[in-house]
């Protein structure tokens, strides 16, 4: 009888559900919208009924070894979720032990980074590797910390928020309260806050002055950047250096033997990995010099939080 | 046959060696220089020497279970001494297989501040704890990193030197050839150099005023900020701002449940170690507010990095 795992990605817009054999492939999946469901009894009904219908669509023969979920604000050791502030339910919800209430198997449930983390570990360019740090770029940026082989989870389970760390004091203005955290800098909004920026302080022509704040994606700020717009390019080369700079700063904690960077950002290799592999390499402590890789994640295009919810349970 | 552990504190001016119970009784010690073994060969013959009588004098009947070492870069997985400026061998040197020569029980090598960590962990204040991290503030600021239960030593064996994490960037020069790492601030040459800032700086009077730059020493500072010297009030104050906030950077990557400190100027409770927990505490991101205690190191007094060490081969 073959082995498979559920994944499930819980996203403030879409859930998606996965149904992954061991080799990475996902046999069945399926995305539904999450605000559908504001009662979370309902919620966890439909996503039971969803891996039932998706294992019989997969294959015949195939056994649920367990259930595996990354989720904003994901506790895992009390497989909670805890006030995620994009999600209909407001309150911690008790979602591991709802979803036992229809499955005898296991149910893991952690943050969307850390299941990303335990994608690119099991399936991805960090097989192998007992020390890396993989950041995903998305609207803000995430994190997840592997030493000894191990995610680190923290006292509280909360380790791994390396976006609320602080690369320029008093800087920005963050959605946690406080000012100059590095997803401020480095993430989706951060390159477009960065690109206004530039704007406001340089005198270089760009199509961007013509498009207001809230219509500009970090997708037309690449499609800019490979027309060869000067504010696009600075704004790629100020992310990266920053990014770089707190890339050197984390090698002094850890020494891991590669970064791997996840996300829609870093789909351009050339604009941000390789500019932020030279920023690092010019700002860490001699002894790690040469020694850390910058990747693209190996899983970049798939759905690596379904993967990586999905190994989980490994 | 009671077992006993041989613990090792390589130092630039002193070797310490002390024979080790599993109650962290040092049964047998001795010191001797280390710059006088300019051949390394004649160093490793010298401490072995040393170990087998220490043992005997230690009591009868005892049995080596092992040797740890803590020095200047020590590396664990080597075996080795790298390139440690003050040492008298230059080279990388084979530690751990030269005194294999000598005794057929296991020899463990780390650096100074790890030993430390690891003497916390089995007999000081974090006893039982899984995340917890260790600052030691001497000359320098070391630091050790446990995670998951595990000490941090990262690919290369080199992860935890937070001390050349970047606390102000383009700071004070460091030795290690960058600028603004958290030990220019946050040790005791540290505090020394925002003493002669604030000599420069503010109009306060000060006895410290008529003292020079090469006289003055971190214990002085504290002495006179016992006697109410505004300049060294502002020194420790400063000292204490920088290093929370630090840590509280540090907090999100590991989300520790304790960090210790330990070090002469870590005995200056109410000058250091509470006003390091207030300034962690105010740039905290909220998830992990209340969470984390600033301690002084349950070992102070003692010689930690022989603990530590002989602790190693546990």
């Amino acid at each position: 009888m073959q082995q498979v795992s559920a994944g499930i990605d819980i996203g403030g817009t879409n859930t998606a559900i996965g149904i992954v054999d061991d080799n990475a492939n996902i046999l069945a999946e399926i995305s539904f919208p999450t605000s559908g469901y504001p009662v979370f009894e309902e919620y966890v009904s439909n996503i039971s009924n969803t891996i039932k219908d998706l294992l019989s669509k997969a294959g015949s023969g195939l056994e649920l070894r367990g259930i595996g979920v990354g989720a904003p604000n994901g506790n895992y050791y009390e497989g909670t979720i805890e006030k995620a502030p994009n999600l209909p339910w407001k309150d911690t919800v008790y979602l591991a032990r709802e979803i036992q209430k229809y499955f005898s198997c296991k149910v893991v449930v952690t943050n969307d980074a850390k299941a990303a983390t335990i994608g690119e570990m099991v399936y991805g360019g960090a097989k192998g590797m007992k020390n890396f740090v993989m950041i995903t770029l998305g609207t803000g940026l995430g994190s997840g910390i592997v030493a000894n082989g191990q995610l680190i989870y923290g006292a509280d389970g909360f380790a791994g928020e390396y976006g609320h760390s602080i690369a320029i004091e008093n800087g920005r203005q963050c959605g946690c309260g406080r000012r100059g955290c590095l997803e401020t800098y480095c993430s989706a909004s951060g390159i477009k806050r960065t690109v206004y920026e530039l704007l406001a302080s340089e005198r270089d022509e760009s199509k961007m002055r013509s498009i207001p704040f809230e219509t500009l994606t970090s997708k037309d700020i690449y499609d800019f950047a490979k027309q060869g717009d000067k504010i696009a390019l600075k704004a790629f080369d100020f992310t990266a250096e920053i990014l770089g700079k707190k890339l050197a700063d984390l090698a002094t904690i850890l020494s891991p033997e590669a970064v791997f960077l996840f996300g829609g950002l870093a789909l351009a290799k050339d604009l941000i990995v390789e500019p932020t592999q030279k920023y690092m390499e010019q700002n860490l402590l001699p002894v790690y010099r040469g020694k850390i890789k910058v990747l693209p994640s190996a899983l970049l295009g798939t759905n690596i939080a379904v993967l990586g919810a999905a190994a989980l349970v490994h």
